[in-house]
């Protein structure tokens, strides 16, 4: 069967590309996988049908014949592990390339989270405007260190793979914040990605249905 | 080769096993595979010896031949790929259970960071009291959902499996919290991991550690 993901019906990010659905899609159009999406609302995403599928009751999900996944990390393994085009070939490189799929979400995601977290949850609080520094510093700590291992390669750690796929994709949730902006070799990395044809697809896919459910509301 | 781990030299935790070598210890024990650890100072890990290794400067990597991996959830998975006894036989079940090794570090966790950053470099800020409350309940959410999908099993998806390994160790960074023990199935969830043989095995050798530093400080 066609995979199905799930995504939402009116993206709170307005068809930026930054909910995590993204993430899935890019990674079917690397591989060439067609795929369908279920969309939910919000009160669908917490209804028994969908905590069954997602016990956090967040999107992705994904659906294979028996097989339902969370996780979008895992979900990207999965797709990867399934298709050419996102692991490399050899053991030690493809163990590499799930340490930095791992580190984008464990490692660099959290702080980037954390600001988010303080941008949407706690702006009107009367400690938002003393503590963004102190955020926005833990942020640049890591992207500092990833720079400096970046170095001027076009990609984290050999041919792009699903450890770029991610990182670009955590990095992508900085841009309203221009962080990124600071350090010129992650910049044109993230760039990099967004060009390539198969994130323009996966863009235009997710883009189209914050559009659609626009104009129907 | 026995493969290397790095540790700290004298943890910041006191010897609690909150610190992330722990985690894989914990893996090797239950696969009984040998290990070696290089204790590392805080100085060390951010000179380039170690930053060649990871590149965050964090411990633990792990070292193997010509393989050199660091994130806590990309060791345990390479770990899990090549010994029996932490993955299920099935690739369905295997996928899942890779998905909660993802949703523990990528969902879970990191509203217990926060936490650890309000307690740890904020705790003397103004807004310290006034923020806790929301951090809190922002863990709550995430425990409630995990209690409810847990339910009355043993372990979160079939047997045990580094699911419930890497679950288990990020539920553990909220013991000081007490927060766990408002959900029973989850406090005995993790005294169950806390009870396995190959968990104290673990447990008792970074604590050797830690009062080997101690006594020598």
């Amino acid at each position: 069967m066609t995979p199905v993901i799930t995504g939402f019906e009116c993206s709170p990010d307005r068809g930026r590309g930054l909910a995590r659905d993204m993430r899935i899609r890019w990674a079917f159009e690397e591989v060439g996988q067609p795929y369908a999406v279920r969309l939910l609302s919000f009160a669908e995403m917490k209804q028994p049908a969908h905590l069954a599928r997602h016990p956090f009751g967040q999107i992705p999900t994904y659906e294979e014949d028996d097989l339902v996944l969370f996780e979008s990390g895992a979900i990207i393994l999965h797709i990867a592990e399934r298709h050419a085009g996102l692991l490399p070939d050899t053991a030690t490189a493809r163990a590499r390339a799930i340490g930095w799929m791992f580190a984008a979400l464990n490692t660099v995601e959290p702080p980037i989270l954390d600001l988010q977290v303080a941008m949407v949850l706690e702006s009107d609080k009367p400690w938002h405007g003393d503590r963004l520094p102190a955020v926005k510093a833990r942020i640049r700590d890591r992207l500092q260190q990833l720079s400096d291992r970046l170095g001027d390669a076009d990609w984290i750690d050999g041919g792009f793979s699903a450890a770029d796929l991610m990182m670009v994709s955590v990095l992508l949730r900085l841009k309203s914040s221009g962080l990124v902006n600071d350090y010129p070799n992650l910049a044109a990395y993230v760039a990099r990605g967004e060009a390539r044809p198969a994130y323009r697809r996966a863009f235009d896919a997710q883009l189209a249905v914050f559009e659609a459910a626009s104009a129907g509301g």
